[in-house]
């Protein structure tokens, strides 16, 4: 599943794989614009820290093609800024669009203030940021890996794989990398509510790859670890703060309390580029909160009354008092959390 | 809503308001056999412990009208098995047969064994099990209700309200008593998947109340108590141990457990008739494991991929220690259990 994120350079068109129609249809929507790569983050057409991320550095492509004239340095920047801002909580999407910017900035110093030059310089920045991306998650799976033993059952929440990324994935990616190194591994899939990332997208992705999943309701994670169904934890992340507090899907919270309850280790797989290290902790994690009708309805079958409010918070932080070991790119970073991030970002 | 439970004593035949279909339909089942009874709770035409108790009673009367010749009792004693084992968690099931059986006895050992003599006790013994629920209901309700303080919001989980009962409800006793009480209470209803009683009847019912209700996804509990938005929990039960651990739908003990973490006081209400004094502690509580479909499905829509497996346990124990009180007919019953359920017993 390498291919949900894909740019034809001739055709000048984003294709990102519809992850609201997954597992029933496989279906590509054609972005063609910044605004088109826009309306399909924030419709959740493509989901999942990191390739928000990978998509988001396309998306300044899509955006440079569409300037033009003297002024186009200023239309970019506005374009940009308002791509940066398409979802707030996933802290990937700001930093791919910073990581271009710089890029942007490279080029012009060394060639001039040549728009034409810089077209290739960011096609080449956005195909390195999607294939790091994948080399990052497979290094994750590398770390991760070793914590899970042979035949652990890993429960994990929404979705943190292949989908989630721009391939191999950060949860998943660590369930593949102990499968990769001959363990025999089952997991545990949160459904995830509002829109059943678990259900839909991490079952299709294990499925496909043979790896046992069995998928649960969020409110069934007490019963299954109490009957010792569950021996690891283990979450992707969309913004991780200096200190560790992690914001992830909704209900990822709770799950970290009941492994703290029921003794089961929490783990969150995530690369160094989902850790802000300008925040010092969760509490100034901007939560999205999306549509009630994501809650109200599911597909198009309503579930609560006519004029019954609800609540839609997106995202949760998990107190980093709850997280085991934080597992990235360059190892798994322990506790205390804002010494062991701070050494990780130095050494990387 | 006190006539969801309806028995028609002309047409011999149990009218069961149809709960898979609200709130978008308000629709009778007609049960005219004792059979049409257990086919109706085990496919959820009606659900909440009570309320199975008061739906088994007129399944007594369903099954008595169907025999007859020599072997009657004989006849009538596998129905009423085959009754008491419709459903293995809520107990108020086995209890109502019991205590039809009782009222059987009674009469049969003042009448002869007389079967015409049977059918009028029989059919005033269900009346009584049924107007006596409503009235358990609204003495929980009083005693509930100065558990809770002006402007307190209450979360609830599943429907424990007058649809789960015969009339009133027992959680949403709770607060229609502090209610009746002058007190503003609002309510957040977990949504309860994998059927989604929350949003459909608890919202449904506190609507045509005019309490202000909310609904959330089961895993935004922790999000929506860190945040202060929760200042006490109260669910229903199933069946609640003689030591006061409680069985109750899925996802009641993960919101026992955070109500616990974030310091919110989190009570049970039921009537006595919930409580299985047998039962020594809740570790031998049967739990209900129930189709997969309705968890890989919503309506005829699928989630899940064609061939993963998903655990669909219907309950779960929330063990004593996380329960603030045990709200009943005769009381807020206070740790340790044991001894307040005895004497709860002793007085009842």
């Amino acid at each position: 599943m390498e291919d949900h994120i894909r740019f034809d350079a001739r055709e000048r068109t984003l294709f990102l794989l519809d992850q609201r129609l997954l597992p029933e249809q496989e279906h590509y929507v054609a972005c063609r614009s910044v605004e088109d790569v826009i309306r399909a983050m924030q419709g959740m057409v493509v989901r999942g820290a990191p390739a928000i991320g990978v998509t988001a550095a396309w998306g300044c492509v899509l955006a440079l093609d569409a300037v033009d004239g003297p002024d186009w340095q200023e239309l970019l920047g506005q374009k940009l800024s308002l791509l940066a801002k398409a979802r707030p909580t996933a802290v990937n999407l700001r930093w791919a669009v910073e990581r271009m910017q710089r890029c942007l900035q490279r080029t012009l110093d060394s060639a001039g203030l040549e728009r034409e030059a810089v077209l290739p310089a960011w096609e080449a920045e956005a195909w390195r940021i999607q294939r790091e991306d994948v080399e990052i998650c497979q290094a994750i799976g590398r770390h991760g890996g070793e914590l899970l033993q042979d035949g652990d059952t890993v429960l994990t929440h929404c979705n943190a794989g292949a989908l989630a990324t721009a391939g191999y994935g950060t949860a998943l990616g660590v369930v593949r990398g102990a499968v990769a190194a001959g363990k025999r591994i089952a997991v545990i899939a949160d459904e995830t509510r509002p829109l059943f990332q678990g259900a839909r997208l991490t079952a299709w992705e294990l499925q496909r790859d043979g790896i046992p999943v069995t998928v649960a309701c969020d409110n069934a994670c007490a019963l299954l670890m109490g009957k010792g169904l569950v021996q690891c934890v283990v979450t992707g992340a969309d913004r991780i703060a200096a200190n560790g507090d992690t914001a992830n899907k909704i209900g990822t919270c709770a799950v970290a309390i009941l492994a703290r309850h029921f003794g089961i280790p929490f783990y969150v797989a995530a690369p160094l580029s989902t850790i802000d290290t300008d925040m010092v902790d969760g509490s100034a994690i901007p939560l999205e909160q999306r549509p009630e009708q994501e809650v109200t309805h599911v597909g198009t079958a309503r579930i609560c009354p006519v004029g019954v409010p609800a609540y839609n918070f997106a995202f949760d932080v998990t107190p980093a008092a709850y997280i085991q070991g934080i597992v990235t790119e360059v190892g798994v970073l322990r506790p205390p959390y804002t010494e062991s991030i701070r050494r990780a970002f130095d050494r990387g």
